[in-house]
């Protein structure tokens, strides 16, 4: 049995290692483009602002410790070039040495990734330009921080990754200013919701320009300014773009495999692809949402791992599967949290379903135990069913817990009634007598009684 | 329309709050036999230690504070003395003045609480023995230490009050001793989480005996020694007596009201007694446990809250139910936080399932990200269905959050996979990208499908 990755990040290691697991013979190889693998793309900006020390705290593994530790063959700056399906036959390029090569695979696991979109703005090329995808990426920011005279920053877009950006170079004590084209930051959010965050990224000093895109940039070799389709001149001594990614599906699309939901690889709930024997994780490929049944592409680290594990499983012969995703996401913005699952009221109603919204203030645990702090919880109901269809939470304590507790409701198809009825867990320090959770329930079973 | 509710506290309070909500022209009276209402019991340990500040912070309204907002008449000192169900006619005494009266109503609501078990111990009646139900025994416990010359202090029980005793006084700066007649802490755990938290207790400088129960008190007027069963001299200038509670269902039982589980007054889903119009709620009922459907007993705020509202509701008149509990419970034990939710080994077994216990050690985040500390999480699955039956966490953060989780998921009768399944909030702050969650899944799921 001859199992061949392509892509060694997040979903490509956890196919290799639970490959392994599942049949301690077959030969596994991993052919990774870049030079590191198996690194915690989502810790890259604690790398740069310096809460992770090291350099190896976010490479999990390097090369060598995956190699020994899992029994699998590593091939670093390599590219595959084509996938000939018919003849299971990969073509690679030696990115270091120019040689290429070829080999034959049993099953094919494809874990490509994603990678930056860069619109054609122009000027994008100067220097100290850049995006962040990798940890050599990583690594050019925090060096041109530490050897140039960066004093303003701009990053471009007000994702995820944009504003935990804004924090960690806040934190090396930039200048930083965040341009963000749609109206308000975090665009998977409510703008009530970001409004909150907004508001807290003032008070920490970062200076926000939402609702107003990136014409181009001017420069002398480094980027010098940044300018807005409104014409503001923001000036910068580097820039980070931030502008979302794409899941990357040439060399899958090359091959004639089928793409799905947001031009991301199509997969069924053992992860295979519409070529047999061929299978597809993490970013490059597509989830199913769990509250309509559809196709959707959500690209993240929790949901790679979980792919990859199922992709490597099943194409070592065992059997497994991946349910899908509720599109759960958290971010912790200075000293705030913003999470959020399942659908937006402008999902929910393009699903057919019937959405309200229910808005809660509540404290995250007994106001009279130190520590305690409001939670806003904003929930979207079904007014036919009373079903939980999605939720947003922000607040400075608490937040993870009453989403993933939402999450899992939104798993299990509950009501709003459910989320007072269930038993959560209640002390001075953790939680109050009816938790947010059962307030949020309440506050929305009365509203959807007195609809009807 | 008139509503008589007997008790004050967390389920009295609630429910005569909903009662008005729900009638805004009923006549409501609460009957209380103390002269605080609605205090939260669980701050009680906090407030002693200083760590809560002020004694109004846990006595949530004053009466007149509470007859202001809700338009409910309010007689504290005022001792219920029968209930006459076929007159619906209540007699009270006036605890202060001595005088007597009586009371027609037309929905009656029993909250009478529960009380502390003060097994008939040799020389239990000596001062400075106390007891921890109301903030009158808070203040004289708070008095004792800030007035006497205290310095050895002996806690009789460990359970949950008892260990949050221990490290009140262990705040305040004494010599803390906590004796258990059973073979470990915290009873409703497991041996194995318990050691866990005796080894923290150690650490901090309780001294643990467990394994020996208290013979006899010795002193003149005041206490001064605990002697144990086996015949251990334990020097003690203040003993708190935490030996557990038992419902207060006196006057329901002489009414004639059914008693259930635990000797606790039997109810419905809508917390109707055995006689109509005659409701209970809180800490002098029964629930019923999700998992087998069973009526148990589990005294404790949030459930009293919960019971409270529905009782108060249908009551004055509309109509909510409560569907019952998991039995979650969580407690903070100086850094360490002790979960549980559900039904333990015995009680699995007991109520026809096969069991098979699985115990998993994960990081509560990220561990490059600073503050990650170890959680052990340990479910007990059903082997035949692979369905989730109850489960227990120890740790220093995130304890909380996975225990609500798995609380959602008893609630919702998911299985090892569903776990994970689940699609729970990843970032480095808050989580890892296989949660500690997903990992007792996963590890649960490999354990089923190896037994066949």
């Amino acid at each position: 049995m001859k199992i061949a990755v392509i892509g060694g990040v997040a979903a490509g290691t956890s196919a290799a290692a639970k490959a392994r697991r599942t049949d301690p013979e077959a030969e596994i190889v991993i052919f990774e483009k870049g030079s590191d693998i198996s690194y915690a793309g989502c810790g890259l900006p604690y790398y740069i602002s310096g809460i992770v020390g090291s350099r190896d705290d976010v490479v999990i593994n390097s090369p060598e410790e995956f190699e020994e530790k899992y029994d699998v063959e590593i091939k670093i700056e390599h590219e595959v070039t084509q996938v000939l399906t018919e003849d299971k036959l990969l073509h690679f390029s030696d990115l270091s040495s120019g040689a290429s090569g070829k080999y034959q695979y049993d099953s094919l696991i494809i874990s490509t990734g994603a990678g930056p979109v860069n619109p054609p703005i122009p000027e994008i090329d100067l220097a100290r330009i850049f995006n962040l995808r990798t940890v050599n990426d990583a690594d050019k920011i925090k060096n041109t921080v530490k050897q140039e005279e960066i004093n303003e920053v701009v990053i471009v877009g007000a994702g995820l990754i944009g504003l935990e950006m804004a924090e960690a170079f806040n934190h090396l004590g930039l200048e930083v200013t965040v341009v963000e084209k749609l109206s308000h930051v975090l665009p998977t959010f409510s703008g009530e919701a970001a409004a909150v965050v907004e508001e807290h990224l003032k008070e920490q000093g970062v200076r926000l320009i939402a609702g107003d895109g990136v014409d181009r940039f001017t420069g002398k070799e480094k980027v010098e300014t940044v300018v807005t389709e409104t014409g503001r001149e923001i000036s910068a001594d580097m820039v980070l773009t931030a502008m979302g990614i794409k899941p990357r599906i040439s060399l899958a699309s090359k091959a004639g495999i089928k793409t799905g939901a947001a031009g991301a690889i199509k997969i069924n709930r053992k992860m295979e692809t519409s070529i047999s024997d061929i299978y597809a994780a993490g970013d490059c490929a597509e989830s199913t949402e769990l509250i309509t049944g559809k196709s959707t592409w959500v690209p993240l680290g929790s949901t790679a791992n979980k792919q990859g594990r199922v992709a490597g499983e099943n194409a070592a012969g065992g059997s497994n599967f991946h349910k899908g995703i509720t599109k759960t996401s958290i971010t912790k913005i200075f000293n705030l949290t913003a999470a959020r699952t399942g659908l937006n009221e402008k999902e929910a109603r393009d699903a057919g379903f019937n959405p309200i919204i229910v808005k809660i203030t509540a404290v995250s645990h007994a106001g009279y135990y130190p520590g305690a702090e409001n939670i806003m919880l904003r929930g979207i109901f079904d007014r036919d069913t009373a079903r939980l269809l999605g939720a947003e939470g922000i607040g400075k304590e608490g937040v993870d817990k009453r989403i993933d507790v939402l999450s899992s409701a939104l798993y299990s198809k509950l009501t709003a009634d459910d989320l007072f009825q269930m038993d959560l867990g209640y002390a001075p320090p953790y939680s109050t007598p009816k938790d947010p959770i059962a307030v949020l329930g309440m506050v929305a079973d009365k509203k959807l009684k007195n609809i009807y």
